[in-house]
């Protein structure tokens, strides 16, 4: 960590089926390794059903405790879609057209095309500024430090950078992988003591199986590369020492 | 829903290579599909840093606000695996070596290899009651109402059958699913009354993409199989009135 401000952010994923099992998270990943990548740490990730009262209360509790959050899932056009209307209650804001939304969503789709549900789409909190959907169709929106986004993993990726220059960014996180042919527990006690010698620096151990080979990953984040740097020698030094193969580094 | 209790839980991912983007949870889905077959509804998700502090209230706030919580992650021999540390002061109980999983362990190990890294993996909250690992490694864990169980899904997976007859189940939740080719908001407006018809039948709508063609798949979900038929009806006679293709029903 460096002397400034930690920049945080909380992720809300919003969809039953999520929580059913039905359908396997991988916004998360994404948004997380994004937002690194600008300097934002994530700190919590809160799957929750489509349920409004629950949906209010998480973005309420999470706006708080975090610079940003950023909510996946729930702004389509059909009835288990609520996450607009929810987030409108949470802000104390009506919930109406958005007169650029519905512009944007009248140009997208033929003038026959443009029916009742897809109309649905423009209705956001008032005020709410716009995350564009650069395929051109439904936006996202955010208000205050909540960032609304869409639930399908394709279309919100699609939508981060542009959402670059509307956050305050921090140094980017950076990280090194080792990957040995090892188990962890051979590795923990001179793992522990660099982790020591190196507070500043977090340092993670996983297990792998790979084409039937078992090994470990280290992975080494800091926002200094020099910190990095210096966390790597010395586990490359114990691995030297205990003859441990050296699978790839990253 | 049944006028049964419902019975739900939380699901806590414990681990920062979850929160950084660099692993993709699997454990919340195959966790919430086998509670889904016993009866157990997943309400809540939530993703955590490997911070002692953060793990001890989490768990302490979802033990008090479900009838189950269910951790993944940090159960390990690594110096990053402080699950069972927190639970024990989560509950106020000694973190000390649980003799039964000593034992597993020292037989599972050959002596000399019986290191201190895997000793670790015997230390629990006092009192803990084992959650065996079928394959004769570290076994998890549970104290009252929470279950500590590792992150690597395949070993996560391999225990979860022993657990069955530890919960109080409920009956299973049902699912029926219709996938078909249209778009969410050329369904939305039949959909809705559908759902104000059954409000006893979870109906989610989602859309996906296979093999560049769109589609929407709706998901039926209840406790009781004559309610799911209803509805699938009444949703069959709005398709065929809209002459919209059938592509798989699971």
């Amino acid at each position: 960590m460096t002397n400034k401000k930690e920049i945080i952010a909380g992720i809300i994923i919003i969809g039953n089926e999520i929580l059913s099992g039905r359908t396997k998270d991988l916004n998360t990943s994404a948004l997380s390794k994004w937002l690194n990548s600008i300097g934002i740490k994530v700190v919590e990730v809160r799957a929750i059903p489509d349920i409004e009262e629950i949906i209010i209360n998480t973005v309420n509790e999470l706006k708080q405790k975090f610079d940003y959050v950023f909510t996946s899932g729930g702004i389509g056009p059909t009835h288990d879609d609520i996450t607009s209307e929810s987030a409108s209650k949470a802000f104390s804001l009506k919930y109406e057209i958005h007169k650029e939304a519905y512009k944007i969503l009248e140009k997208y789709y033929k003038t026959n095309e443009f029916n009742e549900g897809r109309q649905r789409m423009s209705w956001m909190p008032s005020k709410a500024n716009l995350i564009l959907n650069p395929a051109g169709g439904a936006p996202g929106f955010y208000v205050e430090n909540v960032f609304c986004l869409p639930g399908v993993p394709s279309i919100l990726e699609s939508m981060l950078p542009s959402l670059a220059n509307k956050l305050v960014c921090g140094e980017p996180i950076l990280n090194k992988t080792i990957s040995l042919r090892t188990f962890e527990s051979e590795i923990a006690k001179p793992l522990k003591q660099v982790q020591e010698k190196n507070k500043d620096v977090d340092i993670g151990s996983y297990p792998f199986f790979k084409k039937g080979k078992i090994g470990v990953s280290i992975v080494l984040r800091s926002r200094e590369q020099s910190k990095i740097d210096k966390c790597n020698s010395q586990i490359l030094e114990f691995i030297k020492e205990k003859k441990i193969e050296i699978v790839a580094r990253e």
